[in-house]
């Protein structure tokens, strides 16, 4: 009896009874029809509106909230003050900083994550299977062998940082876990300057510096300079430097470009380098046969790093790094703790495999919303949208081409595309983009190539018709015009 | 008409058509019921079940999905084969590893956080709003001052990780960033052997190595002995090396023992050395004033790294970092990309925040499960969770004493309670623990105290009774009969 009291005066978060179920059930499904009213009615909103002063004070201003105010009541806080004012990234004319839109899919698988709610350490469990065959179909769509390793990681920049700290330990030659980098030699990473920036801050948190990443310069299509690579190599060699690792790129974030990855393979196999590749949106690229001879020679990668949050089009966020040595990957990050102590049954039998493979311990269930996303819709769809978009982004060449107001800033090998109006300066073609960004009718970012400025355009996007490329070029032609009086 | 024809041609993983959508969304509302029915009957499932070889073949024998079996099919596959098989800690009977549990507002959360999709790197849009916020409020309820910075992380490994990097950044008295760990004399960092393996795992990522960190002594309640820190710090300043920073622990994964962390501020303060504290699961106790004076002290730290999803009870994933110096904080993350060029309006008028405060670029919107629970539930209510969970630990700390065959292996300051059945010897205590988890009627772990294995409740979990204690102790003395044989 006095148990039963107790139980019944113990809290919980959960509601107490089958009414407050009822209730926020009820609650759940109103959320899940303004999620979808949302999507649905996504291509009427702006791409982007600035959060207003109110807007800024309601969500800004709030004092710590001690007594709940109730889980419709935080909703409709939500509607009001969060949902409008995004940035963007589900329009069907956002093209800013390579980002995906995400699906209703995946949207859905996320709910269901959290339902399920597990730490995917890389227990005996559901949520494991779940990761590691997910990583196998990577693997296998990204063309490398039976056995691969890999891990999905929060974005491109972590799952690069895993493969190159994986090198890293394989290829030093002395013992980094152990001694840091004060152990050996001054290690040598080699990229383009049209690396992204994940890399420099990679080389500061691993201990490794800025001043041991060497930057080679780029060709006219801005890939990376195989005689300068091959001469910084040899000259560090001579300097008492170990060259350790190559980090290529499969779509640069400037201009979509791919560097010559199988002359960098065979370069990094003569010199026992690490061969990395950064693929953070170029890489689903390999899956359409069309473009696969594009970002061919990416499958030799010791380690290859990618989003599928930006060109697999799944929510955020979702990154994986597959490591073609399953051994190196797991040597260097595995660690014993007594509180994960060896146990010949139960759910942790096999260790915490995923947290042998990476940094973190504590990792979500993103492995699901990739399950469940390639189940339904299957790769020959994501495919086909892949295509879709450099299709698209060629469409959107020929129109800036036929533009007598625009002019191209760069090659678009892929689904970037970089443009100017024809007669402004920098100044004003940065105001062009802000006004354009300020419309609501279409985000692109900006960028610099070559020292000068540029309207980015980064197609990731699996909602964009070309009736949207033919609003932004008209945009972009009658906002020049008032910017610059012609 | 040639665009009319064009658009109609084009693809996207949106539905083509109002019935489409009609029926995706009738599928969602079909996958909230489901997820109710699943938590709402919790409590009547096993805590974990062994995923069976067929559940094995299904998930891992697939082939890639090249084409796609629709969302629905998806959705079965998750019925039956992914979500029985959890690890478990949505249980009110799991207490392994120190994992919360999550909830229904949070889980809404996740899917209103994937419907807008945002990349919160940190632009100019509510979502950057909400998680600065979130960051305010964590920081005033952790005690420390206005204008401290932070950051949501994935969990306490990267958190921890950011805030060790601060320190690194800020008081290794050289160019950390430009030459790597080559670039001036050796950091010391200072733990107590108690200490989580993040640490270990930081200090090899970031190139320090494990040579690099001294792992001082603990007392007899497993605190970090003082007298031993100082000595270290004397010997290493009198051998040329630099010390840097001491790493305490609210709340240690093994005991739930908290280091004195005024008396280590102290230190830190004479020192010069950065004072970081890992309240991983810990630190939310300072929420409470009955529990505050447990974890005092903290509020001294340069950074304190805590999770969200342990005893905030959040879905996963969430952790936080709190900075106490903004511009340390930014000075160690801080860079700048081209095609982040600077722009005066639009939605990166004012950079990428929080890319400038962690090593992640692409960040999900984990900000919006915290701002939607805290609001929703108030922190007063998470806070009488919080004190329940140590008192229902104190219960069951008197159920072991009251049990003739039970003993605690270490004293239970806050929510961990390690215990042995008496009689039994290592072996035999893990297969007691194992047959206990095999059962399915409730999950604590195993870890290793001074040297002999213990059966160990991590207690964050909001949905437990006392009753669920009861049970537990009864199933304890009954294996350990079974397999001791008295």
């Amino acid at each position: 009896m006095a148990q039963e009291k107790d139980a019944l005066m113990e809290r919980t978060l959960d509601p107490v009874d089958a009414a407050g179920w009822a209730e926020l059930r009820a609650l759940a499904h109103r959320m899940v029809d303004g999620a979808f009213y949302h999507i649905v009615g996504r291509r009427e909103q702006p791409v982007w509106q600035k959060p207003s002063d109110a807007v800024r004070k309601a969500i800004g201003g709030e004092e710590v909230p001690r007594a709940g105010e109730g889980a419709a009541a935080a909703y409709e806080s939500f509607l009001n003050n969060v949902l409008p004012y995004a940035i963007g990234n589900t329009h069907p004319r956002f093209w800013g900083w390579v980002m995906g839109g995400g699906d209703a899919v995946g949207m859905m698988a996320e709910m269901l994550a959290a339902a399920m709610n597990p730490n995917v350490g890389g227990f005996d469990d559901s949520a494991t299977l779940v990761e590691e065959q997910v990583v196998r179909w990577m693997a296998e769509l990204m063309g490398m062998p039976a056995g691969t390793s890999g891990v999905l990681m929060s974005g491109g920049t972590m799952a690069n940082l895993v493969g190159l700290n994986v090198g890293r330990f394989a290829r030093s030659g002395f013992d980094v876990r152990g001694e840091g980098m004060r152990g050996g030699p001054e290690l040598r990473v080699y990229c383009s300057t049209e690396t992204h920036s994940w890399l420099k801050k990679s080389m500061e948190l691993m201990g490794m510096g800025r001043s041991s990443l060497h930057a080679v310069g780029v060709d006219a299509i801005h890939r990376m300079k195989i005689d300068e690579l091959k001469a910084a190599i040899a000259a560090d060699r001579a300097a008492g430097l170990k060259p350790l690792c190559a980090v290529a790129t499969a779509g640069t974030v400037n201009t979509g470009a791919v560097d010559d990855l199988t002359v960098i393979a065979d370069i990094c196999q003569a010199e026992g380098m690490w061969f990395h590749v950064d693929g953070a949106f170029g890489a689903p690229a390999y899956w359409s046969e069309k473009l696969r001879p594009i970002v061919r020679g990416m499958e030799r990668a010791d380690s290859l790093a990618f989003d599928l949050h930006k060109w697999g089009y799944m929510p955020y966020d979702i990154g994986c790094v597959l490591v073609r040595d399953a051994e190196a990957h797991k040597a260097a990050f595995a660690s014993g703790a007594s509180y994960l102590t060896a146990m010949d049954r139960g759910p942790v039998a096999d260790g915490l495999r995923f947290a042998d493979r990476n940094v973190e311990l504590s990792r979500g269930f993103r492995a699901l919303k990739a399950w469940m996303s390639l189940k339904a819709h299957g790769v020959d769809a994501l495919t086909a949208l892949i295509e879709q978009n450099v299709e698209q982004a060629r469409y959107l060449v020929q129109l800036i081409e036929q533009s007598d107001a625009l002019e191209l800033a760069a090659e678009a090998p892929l689904n970037i595309v970089c443009f100017r109006y024809r007669v402004a300066n920098d100044d004003e073609n940065k105001e062009i983009l802000m006004r354009l960004q300020e419309s609501g009718l279409a985000v692109p970012s900006g960028t610099v190539i070559s020292g000068r400025f540029a309207i980015r355009v980064a197609h990731t996007n699996h909602r964009t018709r070309r009736e949207d490329f033919d609003l932004l070029v008209e945009a972009v032609e009658r906002i020049g015009r008032e910017v610059v009086g012609r």
